[in-house]
This record gives structure tokens, sequence and C-alpha cells, in this order.
């Protein structure tokens, strides 16, 4: 693709970011930038990936691992753990600053091995920020058996991607008008909701039928997903 | 305690629902109804618990298994896999109109372990539905290391529980009104937020030290929780 702006990989703080599916993501981008967000920068090391920034508390880090790390990255920002905004909250805050207009790729932000359900939600409510919000209609999160993508009013073409997931999920996070569904296993008539819902466990039918999603008002989130671990 | 109305015990498919908890919670209560959804079914049979009534499609259970679990369950409600709602709102569904009135305590509903986000999504979304508002009211979820809760609007009393938890959530579901929090190492002066917020990682101060939280509009999620495995 040679897309003309760096892609930037954000390796999060969950446990076991999914990182040894980043090599074929970076094929389609001739430029990446690398940001390690609190333990996601030792993770990023440990895969062999270089840090261009390194940003968080990293009050989940041992001294002496975070002195490495500090060592191995070519800039570094880091905050005290009291603090309003999340790590991953400053990471996003910093690329609306530098690359507005980049793909962002997201690891270790779900961590579904991880135990803090709460962080895993803050990652989830990161595109109602308004301040995030143009930046979500170009990131998505990857995860081991899993990707995520936000959508926003319009007419949208989904792919299955290189292999059939077995479910595909569309969550409002917000109300939504006149949402459809076309060329799924489980369509929908256009439809409003007045409150968010997960319309859950929808399938591809074949590889190469994509799915058509349209709707006027809200924000969706669309999870591409596997039982087992598998990319989609 | 001695409750006037059954607890109503549900537990959900995903996988390794922490039911070891369960004695002690059922010791809080005179009368106690079992729902096993899905493969929860299996799993409270597994953990010598009865079923009361098993519900679901049952499409993750092998043949074998879900005739054995009917043979064993008091009540049995199947539905087809191709259907609008989940099984655990079909569950709720039952509930709300059965036992509206009863605390509800649900187990295997967010399962860290399990691969089906868009599950633990829908599940989170539970109380946006307005025919399960009501029961929202005097809900909770258990997994291994947390506790979580709903509030609606007014003033609130949060105990840190039988342990000091490491941490306390405090998650908007909904734009809310006035939220105010005291008592808490991370104190709020009345503040409105317009979108849905996580304001993660918060803690008690002592076991002995409750958290004031109020707000005059929305819907609010509480989670005490700890990074380890450890009842809260």
């Amino acid at each position: 693709m040679n897309n003309t702006y760096p892609l930037i990989i954000v390796c999060a703080g969950a446990h076991q970011p999914s990182l040894y599916r980043l090599p074929e993501i970076l094929a389609e981008y001739s430029e990446h930038f690398f940001i390690g967000v609190d333990r996601g920068a030792l993770e990023l090391v440990r895969a062999n990936f270089p840090i261009d920034l390194g940003i968080g508390d990293f009050d989940s880090l041992a001294h002496r691992e975070k002195l490495e790390l500090q060592e191995k990255s070519k800039a570094w920002l880091e905050y005290p753990s009291a603090k309003d905004d999340t790590d991953t909250e400053i990471a996003f805050e910093w690329i609306s600053q530098h690359y507005p207009q980049s793909d962002i790729c997201v690891f270790g932000a779900i961590g579904m091995e991880s135990r803090r359900l709460d962080h895993l939600i803050a990652n989830l409510y990161l595109p109602y920020q308004p301040r995030f919000q143009d930046l979500f209609d170009h990131t998505y999160f990857v995860e081991e058996n899993l990707r995520m993508a936000w959508y926003f009013p319009g007419d949208h073409i989904l792919q299955a991607g290189p292999v059939l997931p077995d479910y595909l999920s569309v969550i409002s996070l917000t109300p939504v008008k006149s949402l459809k569904i076309e060329g799924a296993k489980y369509n929908l008539a256009s439809q409003d909701f007045d409150f968010p819902r997960a319309l859950v466990s929808n399938e591809f039918i074949a590889l190469n039928q994509p799915i058509h999603l349209s709707f006027k008002e809200g924000l969706i989130l669309v999870i591409w997903m596997n039982e087992e671990e598998r990319f989609v």
C-alpha cells in the first residue's frame, strides 16, 4: 500500500499483546512509529521491535526494567502515577498532536488474560472522548483472536479479512439511527436503537462476500472474532 | 440476613465461573434459585449445585451433555440458536417475569478467560435495556478477582467488602450529572460528564472507611477489583 503517513503502532499494557501478528501488518506501510505504553514498552523490546516513544507512569515495572527501557527508547515521556488520564489516554493525546492522520494499530488494549476489566472498559471508551474521535476513524485494535474497528455515520463495506472469522459483532456505543446490515447471515432492516446495543454473533456468508453496514447517527464498534486463536 | 425473596444465582456461559465463591454468598439468604445459562448449567452441576432452571440454546454443549443436564434440571427452557436475544438476555427476561424483586448474583458473565469479548460487552450492556433496568438495582456480578454492581441516581455508600480491594473503578454507562466521589483516595467534586467515562484505579483508604458516591442523572457501574485472584 505504501501509505503516505507512517503507521503508528501502540503497544498498551495488557498482558500478552499479540505482537507476532505485526510483521504482516507492517508490510503494508513504508514507515512505522512504535509507541510503548507502560509495560507495553517492555513487550515491544521482548518481541525485538524498537521503541520510538515510551510513555506512561511505568508503575508496573521494576526500576531496573524501567532504566533499561528508557535507555533503549528514542524518546521517553514519564508521568506520575496519580494523574487524571490513563497511560493509554496520554498516548492517544500525544498521537492526536503529532500524527493525527496516521493509521493507528493498537496491541494489548483488551487483554482478556489481564485482570483489569476497568482498563479494558477505559480503552473501549476512548472513542467516546471528543479529543480522540477523529483518530478512531483510522484506528484498529488487534488481539490474538480478534480485530476491531470503529465506524462513524455513513455507508461502510466490511471485508471478512484473510480468513473467515467465526463471528462478526456490531456494537453501537451510542444510540443509533437507521442502522442497516446487509449481506450477512443475519441482516437488519433499517432500525433505530435508543440505547447502546450489542448485536453479537453475526457471520459472514463467505470470504468474498462483504457485509454492508450503514447508519445515519451514532458510533459503532465492529469486532471480527474467532473462538480460537487465529488472525482475522 | 434472611432476605424475604430468594437469591437468584445465574451462572452464565463464560469459562471458569468462580462458583467456589458461592457458599459465603448463599449464607446470607434463606432461599436460593439456580439458573444455568447455556454451558453455565454444566458448571453448576460440576460444582455440585442444583439447576432449578436450565435456559439457552445449549449450542456450546455436546448432545449427550445436554441430555444429562436436562435430566438433572428441575425446569428446562431451550431456544433455537438463531434468535434475537442472547441466552443471558433470555434468562434476565425470565427473571423479570418471575422474580423481579429478588437479589440476583451472576457468575460467568465477564469471563476474561473466554475469548468472547462481544459476549462480555453484551452482558455489560444489559442494564441499558429498559426491560432490565429495575433488576439492576439489585443485581451484582462476581468473578474471581472482582465484584461489580450498578447504581442509579442518588446517594450511595460503597463498602470495601471483606478485604480491601486493590482498586475501585467508577464507570459511567451514560452521561452523568453532578457525579461526586468522597472518602476515596482520589475524590471528585461535583462534575458533569457528557459521555460515558471510566474513572479507573481509585482506592479505598481503609476497610472501615466507605466511599460516598452520588450523582443526579445517569447510570453507573462500580467495580471492586484485585490484580490477583482474591474475593472482594
